[in-house]
């Protein structure tokens, strides 16, 4: 961490500062010039809060060169993390899809998807049973009754289940999910990622729509903080000015979390793009950019879903995207099985 | 409702989404052309899922010309929302300033803002007790106590005070709480907006960090469809490109806001900008395009602040800007006490 | 400027680095520690190519601590630029109102906006006569006609007039013409830029659809260079994921480039909202937050006019605004008139 | 085209915007209900300014069906475009490599550079001549005598040459260069498009930093309009919050493009992401996603280039990238030579 000060800092704060970040066990490294001075500090930063030392009368700056966050780094964790769930495995070069519906709406929907996506190479099911609705007047999904119809579906198939939590109050029907996911507009409830924390569930954690990169990390950070390292982390779109895909995937964040990190990183086209014809182009950009999984919303009758329908796949479109991506991902060396 | 069918739909599926709108109780006008025909909806389309049309194969597109939500709709309650603390009054122009720390840190701190800030004409003690950090290693707040700090500065200043909530096994602490903050982050929080419906408490919703408008309003209309409809909406600057200001204020919200609900709306400058300096004329600007309040951080020592502190004016500068907003509040017609 | 190096830099290419940036006349300060070397520079830096130092091998950041602009800059310059045209002045508290219509249609619709205008209190008419449109179809300004006519509403008056310029080419139609604006889509058309800052035209400069604030100040060097100081900045909002509003306006840019810069600030509510009824409250937030001006679309007939229509003000509700941000001007030490 | 109007909209001027509509070759369809009226409008539509009926009393909101662009649109021109100078082929299959440095800088360099990405497999050697600088005190290229330097490797390496254009009066200096690039910062420079518009060589048209997908078509629209019909689009990245690159590669772009038009579609991974080792898994992408080619910086010595250094791969590290994309490509079904 560096820190600028301002020109003609007073002497007697600046005395303040230096015993202050001295007694937090860093070592100090000064330079003065005619029209600056710089602090360079040396040891374990990230336990430092950034805002009070940017906050201080004297400091024109504060520049961080080691990232803040720790137990997600890839410098501290050079190996890949391998996410294990059954004989399932994510990440380390282990692909994986992850697909279903939207919504779980009957026993009979859940459990036909979930054949059809198992038939197809997908190695989890995916179904909303809370559902986070922008208006209090839409469906908000089946709730606990469909965590146990994800349930059946899994007795049936063998498929593990992956679904989404909204809040604390909602962990006691988890049980025997095998994986939660956090979604997007929850990826900053900290509260929520504390809790997570210590549970030993997989976390799929999604990228808020307006989060930064390392605001994602630093999400997971909370998770695995409380002792739970099983994080995989989802691109999924971000906001911005274009209006012809619902959100804009964010490709680069891919390869990127890839670097910075050691956990598995996955892409949702579905959600990215709400366009059921840019599911296959952007699963293929995807894989082609390193992810380690791809997560594909799949209907058996899309154009009557009860959500999200527009962007979701049939299960004979998702049999050829899974085909391709297949193939893809064999052509990249990534193991598909 | 105007719903864009494609060209030549299916008969079939066109007579089951006539016969299925009309069951809604909607009203149905058919305009076929060459090229396209249009389904107008007369009725209360609000509860009407937009998706599941979209969704349906011979579905061009859809377009609202009402508002999809109600409770929070100027044009089913023209008259302005006062919400009431005592004597304190907010809305229907009624102006007030809420100010105080970003951090509740000891009892002789929060007492020495409040006292400083009612001095200066603040009608409301802000303060954070329950503070969501982007890191899980910086400063998380004093949580029950910090609200207990408050709840002792409210007893010797008479200001009632309002703090955040950031999960909802928080809102046991609350009982004395005069006004609930939904932050940002949690604007999307919809299992805790349908609690906080539940409650008779005044609910200050801050816009999330890349919510739009109508966003803002729905989750506005997720507390009113529980029974509370004392919320306060409030505008803290959005995310976008520009880098110098930490958010980028949306002053155009504060008009539209006004104009398509009830409810009061105030700006934080503080947060919006997160530079001391900028404080000043973003809080006029606020004023002149009609706020009905402001929400500002004052600390007795930004400089050693233990949260945003670079943002937070001294109860000097505080003083200060509040005299100017006063003068300039009087010109615009603003009751200012 | 700040160069933070990588840890274990190659000697030679740091001795490289350091003759080179001797050798442009700075001093350097060079301050080790165990993990990273930082180069303090001191002298002119606003020269120095950034990109350039970035680039190297065994740098791993460049800290700018000097803005990079200097003719634009306040710390150079501290008293506000004063534009003259004829009696018109515009900055240094000189308040100016700069109205007219989108597009110039008719000899008879632009004098009598003209008239109204002026009657209303503005200072400098405004007419598009080459038009920047999206599509090649929509119309695209009378041309050199347009300014014909304006020069006549220009003689019937007495108001200084406005228009864009859109290339090079164009430039020997406006003689005559008292200020140049260059629109934002051309804000980093440095060519044309660069011919502007020949000449000794006052020219307002919009900020892009997606240029930060430091951009703008940039392409305004890039006139002032040329030795043109007559630069006035207009902001005119930003492109971001909101849309209410055409744009979003960014209010916080006229109190940043009011501190940055010695420059007039003037604010286009008009293009900003897109929604005429938006004009006003934005028109007073502008003022309060400090602008030195307003350009605002008034057209005879906004339900017909050729482009932009839906964000005209009609001549008295021109008259209106005027009325009042005149009134709320003079409250903020505005000099009016 | 949709028009809907206003609740009980006033009889004359209905009949007025009836009459002139129809005036314009277009066939009225009508739907009234209690609550709307709705107009759909057939015909070509591409030609009506929607701003004008949008400005109108009456109307509440107008809705295009039909995209406004023509000869850019895949729907009238089913059949891939493929642009050609000497025997390389660009789209309908034809995969192409461009790459280069992004400033020329001396005889040596140019021609260093054009035979290593000659020999890794680049179909046409890219290079700055007129260079678009943020700065004006930045390097601004070697202007007409760099076009010379890129003409001397062209005659020694065989590759067509592709440079950019910022202004007309630059144009006489095109004479001998293959394709004539437009850079994002002049996307909407539409005189600059209209004069391009009337030659007839290739036109690499860089997607604006803020501009959306069909802006970018609406700008092809304009030189195709003017009877040139070899336009080449380019996604290079796009303005968002995220601050880890430069910008942020809209990969959706490429699919979208490719389905919305007729012309050729690459990707320029290095300035989408300003960050070296990001070019490879991008360009990855960009083929999975559908690209017909990448555009790619190659600096004989990335760590002394005079712009953009940092984004630069070395020719060694582009025949790696190239080597991958080829192998990929072709699994994708891409003639790749």
């Amino acid at each position: 961490m560096v820190v600028i000060l301002k020109k003609n800092p007073n002497e007697k704060q600046l005395e303040n500062l230096k015993n202050w970040l001295r007694s937090l066990g860093l070592e100090l490294h000064i330079s003065s010039g005619a029209n600056q001075t710089v602090l360079g500090l040396v040891g374990d930063t990230s336990v430092v809060d950034i805002d009070l030392i940017k906050a201080l009368d004297i400091v024109e700056e504060v520049k961080r060169i080691q990232e803040p966050f720790k137990n997600a780094n890839r410098k501290f964790h050079p190996r890949d993390t391998v996410i294990e769930v059954g004989e399932m495995k994510l990440g380390g070069g282990n692909f994986q899809f992850i697909a279903g519906p939207c919504s779980v709406e009957t026993e009979e929907q859940i459990c036909y998807v979930a054949q059809a996506v198992k038939d197809a190479g997908a190695g989890i099911l995916r179904g909303g049973a809370f559902k986070p609705r922008t208006s209090p007047y839409s469906f908000q999904g089946l709730g606990a009754e469909g965590i146990r119809l994800l349930l059946e579906a899994k007795a049936k198939t063998g498929l593990p289940i992956i679904t989404e939590i909204m809040d604390l109050h909602q962990l006691e029907y988890f049980d025997d999910v095998d994986i939660i996911q956090v979604g997007a507009r929850n990826m900053q409830n900290f509260e929520l990622l504390k809790e997570l924390g210590k549970t030993d569930k997989p976390i799929l954690l999604k990228r808020g729509l307006s989060s930064t990169i390392e605001e994602l990390l630093m999400s997971a950070e909370y998770i695995m903080a409380g002792g739970n390292e099983k994080v995989i982390l989802c691109e999924r779109g971000i906001r911005t000015y274009e209006t012809f895909t619902r959100n804009t995937l964010d490709i680069s964040a891919v390869p990127i979390l890839k670097k910075l990190s050691h956990l598995p990183v996955i892409v949702d086209p579905s959600h990215a793009s709400g366009i059921s014809w840019l599911v296959e182009p952007l699963a293929m950009a995807a894989v082609a950019a390193g992810a380690d999984g791809l997560i594909i919303e799949v209907h058996n009758d899309p154009a009557r879903a009860l959500s999200d329908g527009a962007q979701s796949l049939t299960p004979d479109q998702f049999d050829q995207v899974a085909k391709r991506v297949f193939q893809i991902g064999k052509a990249f060396g990534r193991k598909v099985d």
